[in-house]
């Protein structure tokens, strides 16, 4: 079975036959879900929810990826089905609690380099108050040059569920499928006992503090948290596209094509 | 500040001013509190419960501990105040969950070598129904000599609070215990985020098994699940105190105190 010759950390749930020779895992998917989990922390799930929502339907994308022109990736128009903010596991049902586990759902056909981890940033910022939820609006008009912010970590970034245009044909094998639980088990064991003990330190300790801390969703933002916050749009720039490919262009990389400008097509030499 | 010297997973909360020289703070505890944190799993938290019960009192506890004889512990009656089993986060309110993150609280004053993984091992064989309640009064029979039997692993285990005769005089630093609790919930985050990933993982996998598994808890029990089950009583018993005794002697490692043999004292040479 190919799970004895894969590492731990990755694990053959189920298999099916390609539909065709030319299948291709990556390229014929026609709609991933990606789902980032974060703990409630200061966070307003009201309004990252409102901001999630300006994020459906076709837009150009650009700002909310890093941009990978070397690699010929010119055209940042990407379409998202649905994207939600939800409470995934409350801590106490009657009361909402900062150790809330939450999760941003994600679902599109096709997603740019980093695009997830941009966006759950720019949500997160938006949770904070710190941005409107209008700011993602702003940020999808092509015309607005990308302010230079740092990624949600990659941690808690899950790709959960891809989809083919032919159904396939999914394979278990019980066995191997009882023996992929019980190590899973075991592994949610560990974690979940450690979170419960520091969880239980925390509920103990942050009584004696005379300032509340909040920062259980501040690790999975890159980089350190600045003093004073300085506002998306007033923030230094990232060079725009036009210069990125101007640079491949003159480095020989990439060759424009002169007869499909306006489509912003390139080829790669 | 000593924390910027300890180890990172060290970490100063408070300190208090030692109320007289010859204090000890390992010493001159008068009552120590236990947390050993578990999923549910498929553990019967009722008949634990009623198993922890029976530990509370004065009992000799030579058969929940690894007995140090070569550290010249020959006494092995202790006092335990408080034992009990409770959910600590259930998943669902309505609804009991193997997930559900449950905990055994033992308060005493001052415990045995690995005494609370032995009892928790004990404890986890009365959950699994594989073992009645009564056995821990069986256990407590000092003319019973120590079934072999695996220890529960140490990674669930927390010395939670520790009490003192004279009550002590406790400083906190703000800023500092600001700081830790900010590196706390960063960790805890770090650890609950992955718990909910599997988590969420294995709600999608395990409906598809034919034959449900529930081994949440089975990984916190030390060697490897026998297939057929041997009762605590008819397994093979370790040598009894009085052997590991006798053993020390001849080694001269102990001197038998003749004057006062009843109280089972001995010296170490």
């Amino acid at each position: 079975m190919l799970n004895r010759l894969l590492p731990d950390e990755i694990r053959v749930l189920s298999w099916a036959p390609a539909p065709s020779p030319e299948f291709s895992a990556r390229f014929d998917c026609v709609r991933r879900k990606y789902r980032y989990f974060f703990p409630r922390g200061s966070l307003d799930l009201g309004l990252m929810g409102k901001a999630a929502a300006l994020l459906v339907g076709g837009h150009d994308f650009r700002n909310f990826c890093k941009m990978d022109v070397g690699n010929g990736v010119v055209d940042y128009k990407r379409s998202i089905f649905q994207a939600s903010v939800t409470v995934m596991q409350q801590n106490d049902p009657q009361l909402e609690s900062p150790y809330d586990m939450c999760e941003v759902t994600i679902e599109g056909k096709a997603f740019l380099w980093h695009q997830i981890r941009c966006i759950v940033s720019v949500l997160f910022l938006v949770g904070e108050g710190k941005e409107e939820p209008q700011i993602v609006t702003q940020l999808l008009n092509p015309e607005q040059p990308k302010p230079q912010y740092p990624l949600a970590v990659d941690l808690p970034l899950v790709l959960f569920e891809c989809e083919y245009e032919h159904l396939l044909d999914w394979q278990h094998e019980q066995e191997e499928l009882s023996r992929v639980v019980l190590k899973m088990q075991a592994t949610w064991t560990a974690n979940a006992v450690k979170a419960a003990m520091i969880g239980k330190m925390l509920a103990n300790v942050e009584p004696k503090l005379e300032a509340p801390v909040l920062a259980q969703a501040d690790s999975l933002v890159m980089g350190v948290k600045p003093k004073v916050y300085q506002p998306l749009l007033k923030r230094q720039t990232c060079s725009t596209l036009e210069t990125k490919i101007d640079h491949y262009v003159k480095r020989r990389k990439l060759k424009k094509n002169e007869d499909n400008d306006q489509s912003g097509d390139v080829e790669m030499k």
